[in-house]
């Protein structure tokens, strides 16, 4: 469709929209908090009504925890090529809320962005992909079958999902995969995302004595878990931030030449980013450019670290256990089971042989994807996207994850177009998320665009 | 006084005193929580009343945070000697709650033991104190002028009354300084503690991105504040255990060869503390014994550890910033300014350059203790002692701290003595405080005997 009329569209829509994107932005489906199941039911039912009235049909279907929206539409034309578009309804816990402006799930909508968790990962861009679909189909522009997964658990890994995957395999042949989970390297550049990283995660424990002891009678006598997890931490990274687990690293695959010199040549804005976080961008390995650093190697980070008393004023304990939450970024070659088998070897070589030492948790993601720029449905979305750009079109490695890419290419024969629209000022998985009506219309003219228009 | 009176005495007035014990300990005086300054103020107006209705002329005494109550007790007898004891009316915080089996300010009575916050430390071994000079006013048996001073701040530093203390020197002149806040190595053996440890504390933080941010966009990219504090706490000790702190160590006394043939000598229950605790004592430095390690070598301890997310499931996120708390317990010899500085100059040494590193609190609890076995009033105390000993008396050292019992004793020109009936199963500063009425009937007669019977 041509792009005039889907901008009349939008502007005589978007009163109506805005509310829509509200209400999906008010229900709190947080995948990682049992607490929210029924809500993360009533957001899959909520879309699973919502494509049903654009005119797919729709279904939740189930996994060992929460339900996946599937949803199809079959185009007139037999010759119409296939997309499959993978999103998910679930969003991070909004801790810690005391943080938030306004409430996380009590969507609000100032300065021309939408504030809420979610908004923009992954409720927001998904939000425009429907907005695209009900706009070409009222005006019998729509290309393309289309096939719809919505899941409910991307982030806490997707596993339920991944079990479920293979029995609907028929369901999901398609020609491209789209995914709008990615971020562009700003409004000016839209931005075709050539790998994403894989991840793994582990939650740790360290038991000391049966209860939280003085530490006046017992200090010298046991170790404290707290000092000795801090120990154990500090073994995952040598003095140059080079990961030191032994044999993580050995199948980290080296890039391209090509890829090297395109991920060299993208626009980043570091030192806005650098300036937006209030922190030097001097993390990782010392002597790696930052895009190779986010783009081409792991990383092992503490998400969380809790022992002891945290309270005001001091309290003189040695405290009963230490924890830490775990996650490591996987890059392309590297195996996540053997990530995580070098992972966990590591931290019980490690722990002192004394205290109780227990993996609570431990899990892999997905491995590293990464995608070649001569594919030519690479090249189509690159085409689909230059009438958007201010600037160049640009190509580049993302350092996060969607950890169910690479299987659901390999299920659906699909090749994986990761194109998105988030910023970095869009804080996701932190307070204050958000995401600009600027960048919902750039979603919105993108999949319309593409999905009126077949490669050829 | 006979111990057959004083425990006919004791068995007499029994069920009253364990109401008002009751009654002392359900006055929640935390001093670590401004929230709680009320309830201090309310739990030193109980004592001063209560000292009142047993004779006493008592008032509270103004200092820049909680009250201090001061007693006084003139004998008829010009000769007698003048006790000063000093003990303390506030208690730790009870956190965490959720661990108490009954609530830590409903003192409950069960088995025989008393379990409330402060049920030992220190309101249980004050209150024995309290109702021997109550037994002996009524019988005429008090051979002693009595000065009292109880303060609420013990479990904070003790800053405020250390300050207050010099305006009122004129009222402390005495010849023994009296100390009810420490252990015995068992019931059978009822112990005088022949040193204590010194205190610091320090509170730190370290800052990274302005808010919680996305590990897979910004993984690799900026520093963790989680990983970089495991980085930092673990400089605090090497390998062996030993405070790795420059400087740290260098004013350390080595103790007499007597006092360590005292401290070999001292039935410690080692087996007993390591199976209660459920850990070995494998603690501080490697290759020094158990009873020197508490007793003679200095600590550095994190108490409490915090940063990210914590709850169910899986964050993905680096945190924007991690905090600890940091105690120590110096030994004698130690200079605790010193000592102050040296951690805080190795701290800011080690926290890495490119994120913001602050001290948030730092502070004093005093220097160590260090007492002679030559002393006439500790042969004394141990002849007291000697007829309630099912074994021997014993001397040993102590691994806690009473911060301000050194500048007590210059102040009042007074030797310490330092016997409490404290065991490892009363699980001072953590849940389910306890103390038994059996420990308490010892502490009981051990006051009642020593004010009745003077020094000759």
């Amino acid at each position: 469709m041509e792009k005039a009329r889907l901008e009349a569209h939008w502007e005589a829509q978007e009163a109506r929209w805005l509310e829509e994107w509200k209400a999906f932005l008010s229900i709190p489906s947080i995948s990682a908090d049992q607490a929210h199941l029924a809500d993360c039911v009533r957001c899959a039912e909520w879309l699973a009504s919502h494509l049903r009235a654009l005119g797919l049909e729709a279904e939740l279907r189930d996994t060992a925890t929460k339900p996946v929206v599937f949803a199809r539409y079959n185009c007139p034309d037999p010759d119409a090529p296939t997309v499959l578009y993978y999103g998910h309804y679930d969003v991070q816990p909004p801790d810690p809320l005391e943080a938030w402006e306004s409430p996380p799930f009590s969507p609000t909508y100032r300065n021309g962005r939408m504030f809420a968790r979610g908004a923009q990962d992954n409720k927001g861009q998904t939000f425009y992909v429907l907005k695209a679909l009900e706009t070409l189909l009222q005006q019998g522009a729509l290309r393309y079958n289309v096939r719809l997964l919505i899941e409910g658990e991307e982030e806490t890994s997707s596993r339920a999902f991944a079990n479920a995957l293979p029995a609907w395999e028929a369901d999901l042949k398609a020609d491209v995969l789209m995914v709008c989970d990615t971020s562009s390297l700003s409004l000016e550049t839209p931005t075709v995302t050539m790998g994403l990283r894989g991840s793994l995660f582990a939650g740790i424990r360290l038991d000391g004595p049966g209860y939280d002891v003085h530490s006046g009678s017992f200090g010298g006598l046991i170790r404290n878990p707290a000092v000795e997890m801090a120990h154990l931490l500090s073994t995952l990274h040598d003095a140059q931030g080079r990961i030191a687990v032994k044999g993580f690293l050995d199948d980290v695959a080296e890039p391209s030449e090509e890829d090297k010199a395109m991920a060299h040549k993208a626009p980043y804005a570091w030192a806005d980013i650098s300036d937006r976080l209030g922190v030097a961008l001097d993390g990782g390995e010392s002597g790696i450019p930052p895009a190779y650093r986010v783009g081409f190697r792991p990383t092992i980070e503490v998400n969380g670290l809790l022992s002891g008393y945290n309270g005001p004023g001091v309290k003189t304990i040695i405290p009963a256990y230490a924890t830490a939450k775990i996650t490591s970024r996987l890059a392309a070659g590297q195996d996540p089971e053997r990530a995580l088998r070098c992972l966990i070897a590591h931290l019980h070589q490690h722990a002192p042989p004394s205290l109780r030492f227990h993996i609570e948790a431990q899990g892999i993601g997905g491995p590293a994807l990464q995608l070649s720029v001569h594919e030519p449905w690479i090249q189509h979305a690159a085409r689909i996207l230059a009438p958007l750009a201010k600037r160049e079109v640009a190509f580049a490695w993302e350092g996060g994850s969607i950890p169910i890419v690479g299987q659901l290419a390999r299920l659906s024969g699909a090749t994986p177009i990761l194109v998105g629209f988030g910023l970095e000022e869009d804080r996701i998985h932190s307070p204050n998320e958000s995401f600009s009506l600027e960048q919902m219309r750039m979603g919105f003219l993108y999949v319309a665009n593409f999905l009126s228009s077949p490669r050829g």
